[in-house]
């Protein structure tokens, strides 16, 4: 299962885009009007893949527009077993 | 050397993260107001750590506040040999 927050929000880790994809598109489907696809590193290029695929599909299949909110970029401090590191981050607000 | 189009824009590749943050400074000590980073596919994690970076040093090595600007996610077409493709991609503003 997708790690699905409270209040829309879902999580991008190493899963296949496409299993993201789906439990976005569930959100909106279920009702949601935002929802807000938050990943670190690594995962930075699939939220970005998976916003850009739900968007498309959403608008062609649903034939529902879905428009970009807030994207925001920051740095979160990660605990590694070397000490303290760096890490991009990445917040990609999608609204109905 | 890096791509640096006439527009103050960094495209970001292949190439350490370190010259990308270093031609960014640059633009903006050079006079820029505004510099734009942009990158698709597999470098989209690296220019949102370029911005992150840049945007931590010219705080606390130049005592210049950066904000950000537009960032915009879209998908681009590319010609690859088995046909077209279609790939992620971002553009993040800086700004002095």
């Amino acid at each position: 299962m997708i790690n699905v927050a409270d209040n829309n929000t879902i999580f991008i880790g190493k899963k296949p885009t496409e299993n993201y994809v789906f439990s976005t598109i569930m959100l909106f489907t279920n009702g949601a009007s935002e929802v807000s696809i938050k990943a670190r590193g690594m995962a930075i290029k699939r939220a970005v893949d998976v916003a850009e695929i739900v968007k498309s599909r959403m608008e062609s299949m649903m034939k529902t527009p879905i428009k970009y909110g807030d994207i925001k970029i920051s740095t979160e401090k990660v605990q590694r077993e070397d000490g303290e590191s760096n890490v991009s981050s990445i917040e990609i607000v999608l609204k109905k």
